[in-house]
């Protein structure tokens, strides 16, 4: 057995008979997956994976970035290598598989090898020729199929995150198709928004031709924005999401739009402007949400590709990304002080600077109508991040100014795995707070129902 | 019943025993309540509270700021509203009572509730006519007048805190009126040393008037803010209070003390001048602290009336004040250099960013003999914040270089439920490293009574 | 009895059971101490320890900045008071032992009064008399000399550190005499890096002799540097040591390197210029080691001697270092895109600043290959400190990116102290994530040997 039934419940014995019996309420509740990067190809497809290293540890950056730090090259995990050989990746990986010892990725996959393929003994060097071959029968079996899983899983919603310049063929034919499974997008502006995109301005002609405005003027650029907004909202997108290096948000005049605007297209920007850019453009999206009511998601604070030789090598998205230190309070200001105290925006931030729960992102959460926070995220999406996030978040901001869970994984298997340590965690700290009188059983019941559920539900408009 | 006799101990049963037997041995002492802003009126005046919304709502930022943060306006809260029936604000209020849970607010309003009111009913919409009504009719009654709430309370000392061009009338009021309650004034001169407050020449003018200094120069200026220290001090002061945007301290020759002071009269400061006129303010203070005796408190590090459009239309403390970094080592560096090694100096440090908990606070108070660190202020006033607070202090600071609880508060029914919210959490500390073997039983009774009494009353010279 | 067997280890049952398990596999683990400042003469010449003052209060900052921070001024304390009277101080201290209630050092001492003197009854102002005569006679007995406690204290290896300006005599008379005791030297090239050093020139000069090169061109003082590293490997070092004020590193251009060295040599570099030749310099020792092999430290982020007056008064090192807020990601960006990915270089960092455990050093830890991350350091070596490092560190980083302990103490009575807080408190934290099912029992008795004593001996290549 890999996965203990009482597992990230508190182990003083009273304590943990609350976390089970709330936890017990709430483990068969639909997964509400409001923001993540699966690939929607796979649900409109409907083909089985290949094989378990181009499904576990390939897309997982988690997973390959710990092998990087212990000495093992990325062509040997056959990235941008077509010549390894899967079976011998996955050997290299059973042996190293110690290395996961305390993080969430070695949680998250005996989770998957447990429940989703049945398979009881510890991975190691000594069982990963029959983890493959068992990993490998299986994915080739109609059960293992994309849209099987995902009804095995019991996903109400997965939502995916696309371009504007991207044109949903895959969300189109998983509609067209009759399946059930209910897939969104999202609304990811991020490389017709960033003047330092290398094909910014190749995007903008293409987002031209997609709608027919006119991306050479200010106005355009906004109409066509609007228009790609519409079109994704049509095909069932309830929110847009940000990435963006800072926080910062600004509230400039047209004319100074319209002058930066102008120097994002010449590719004439200095940093500080295009910033200034990408600020004023987060303003404006949140302009846009409170016309169509998508709720927006920003997601900042990370320095992109810091290993150079890396990056030249292999590409984005190769575990090398690193979070900085992030402000909130200066710079959300323009954006809050415009939009902050209308009903009909819903903001939601999220952070990987943990010194802002308390500090910075508590306090806003708990004052600014307009302003939600995200779950505990990327390297936070732990159980000892989402404990912080808790013990750090709700004092101030109570329950009822966060979201619920966001898996955020390209991991598809890992889903479930990624919900289940949601609710464990949100189950164990309100035993430790039921246990302590701070809250009592019936608002620990009512509270885990909704953290597990009903926040995400709502708070995405799902 | 609202309240468990063990809320907050630790679950553990042999840790809650000691954590019990800690608590039972402070439960009774008297508060010492050293900074806070309850307003002296009541007690000189000592007529009955108007009714629960006036007293439980409208003077509680912690309550407002989060119904707002949920869309409820503070116009429907009768903030600035007369028209607004305070009956109906109590059901909108008890309605959304829920959004409290987790936080210190519900903890503190439970207390009230059962402790003063004598109710242990949950407050829900279906409740709230009966609380209405059973607190609106207390409110008549002599047991429930400011002064014999005070005595109830078994408050030893309460300080508010007065700007130097306050007469204390209410304070003479007390001391003339023959009653025994001690309400000592604190000095707090942020609207006589800082040159943005919009009122700063006509508060000299009156500084003038009061003193007979003229504040136009800046010795007359200095000798009016000591003049009127000693009238503070006169009156039972035993401290002052300093809320500054930052930490910074200025150690500054007398000619550019005096040019800054010609800018600040003549308005003509730009930011950082303004700053610095603050900076070197702080290191005056300190120096009439040497002279006078009088503890220092510094409330560094919040961004005040965060949301421009609501302090339009409501004005100051209406729940958007936000925290922001904030650095004390390069800060406080001018005014330690100057005054940290005076034992007549006792400077007490606050923060908002708990950072600074264990990379600067700690090592600062561990060291210098002149500053000690105030308790977990504000949004941190409160379970976690407590434990983050001795958990990250303590090692390197001890318990003797920190100095007791402040409730901090303007609103007074709170005054006892956060003592006990205090104690129990320093008992709960306190017990965990006694269960752990790092302190001794007897140590840890020692540190309970000093932590809960002693150190207030010594740190403040009460 | 001073000490509980079981101290450090959680209260509830059960998991204290697993603790006290995985603490009795590793207790008895010799002592690798990879990182530390005693006195290698102590070895050499193997004298008795004067007195229980000079021994235990003098070399302790830990301990006189807590007496100094509470009024008790340095000289009452025999620091540059040669008419002190040793036991004076002695019961001064004693009187004033309560002050470290709760503090790691009140842990250590009372191991090393326990353990190493066989003392069973707390220290204070009565038993101050016999602590001092009990301690005293032992140490002028064999059993006490340095190389015997070395020998009991069952120190495996022990490095100290020393200057490239330091000709190792006393490494070179413990290698000479036939003791088995392997005391070995660290290189801390920070007063032949740092042109703020007061005496730079005159260390280049010294430098220059001992070497035979021209360290008046950029080109002889690289060899100068590469020639101590040689000579310092020669005598048994496999570590380099670097104490900066920020992380910054830099990747300059010979030329660039050239003109910065000149206006080093020329004592004519502004703040900032010095600072990238410091910065420079990081990378230049990061390529030396690639080349040598020797594994490269880094102890950034403090302001030293803060308390001006004191430290012209009583020199460094006086309790008056404090810490600071540090930035890792953009600082070691040009050293690890040079040599990161390099298996050649392992690179220790440590921080001050314990925001960056989650945010930046565990990502950046568990994602390039050169790097490590050195143990809860300083201020944050302590029972909190540890907890707060393994939750924040091993989710991102796992256990396999640390590094074991160091004690980095220049008292050497409590080295075995040290070591035995840090197994007790790494068994604590295991033992909690057995009890919760996030490591098998296994692994956790694996982990616990590794991080008592492999991780260590593996990262320093000892």
């Amino acid at each position: 057995m890999l996965l203990h039934p009482d597992r990230l419940f508190p182990a003083e014995p009273g304590t943990r008979a609350i976390a089970r019996a709330l936890y017990t309420s709430v483990a068969q509740l639909p997964i509400i997956s409001p923001h993540g990067h699966t690939d929607p190809a796979w649900f409109a497809i409907n083909q089985p994976f290949t094989n378990p290293t181009e499904l576990l540890i390939k897309p997982d950056h988690y997973v390959f970035r710990m092998l990087y730090s212990q000495g093992i090259g990325l062509q040997q995990l056959g990235i941008r290598n077509p010549d390894a050989d899967p079976e011998q990746v996955w050997q290299l990986f059973a042996r190293h598989f110690y290395l996961f010892r305390g993080t969430p990725s070695s949680l998250w996959l005996n989770y998957v090898f447990e429940k989703v393929f049945d398979i009881d003994q510890p991975l190691n060097a000594q069982t990963a020729a029959h983890y493959y071959k068992v990993i490998n029968d299986k994915l080739a079996q109609p059960a293992f199929l994309p849209r099987a899983l995902f009804e095995r899983f019991n996903i109400e919603v997965l939502t995916t995150t696309e371009s504007p310049l991207d044109d949903l063929r895959h969300h189109q034919a998983i509609n067209d198709s009759g399946w059930h499974g209910r897939v969104l997008t999202a609304y990811r502006p991020d490389d017709v928004l960033d003047p330092d995109q290398p094909d910014f301005t190749n995007n903008l002609a293409r987002l031209a031709e997609l709608t027919g405005e006119d991306t050479s003027s200010w106005h355009g650029y906004l109409n066509a924005l609007r228009n790609r907004r519409a079109y994704f909202k049509s095909m069932g997108a309830t929110s847009t999401d940000h990435g963006h290096a800072t926080a910062n948000t600004a509230d400039l005049s047209r004319a100074e739009c319209e002058t930066l605007f102008a120097g994002a297209l010449a590719g004439t920007l200095n940093t500080s402007e295009a910033d200034l850019f990408r600020a004023q453009m987060l303003t404006e999206m949140a302009g846009m949400s409170v016309e169509d009511g998508l709720v927006m998601q920003l997601h900042p604070g990370c320095h992109r590709n810091h290993n150079g030789p890396l990056f030249e090598r292999f590409g984005r998205d190769k575990g090398a990304d690193i979070p900085v230190r992030t402000e909130y309070v200066k710079a959300l200001h323009p954006l809050l002080n415009k939009y902050g105290n209308d009903p009909r925006l819903s903001l939601i931030v999220f952070t990987l600077d943990e010194t802002n729960y308390s500090r910075e992102l508590a306090p806003l959460a708990g004052h600014y109508p307009a302003l939600k926070l995200g779950p505990a995220w990327w390297f936070h999406d732990s159980p000892e991040g989402m404990r912080r996030y808790r013990e750090q978040v709700t004092e101030t901001a109570g329950f009822y100014n966060t979201v619920g869970f966001n898996d955020d994984t390209r991991a598809f298997l890992s889903i479930p795995a990624r919900h289940d340590l949601a609710r464990r965690m949100d189950c164990a700290v309100l035993a430790q707070w039921v246990a302590d009188h701070r809250l009592t059983e019936q608002d620990a019941f009512e509270l885990a129902h909704d953290l597990s559920y009903t926040l995400a539900k709502n708070a995405y408009k799902l």
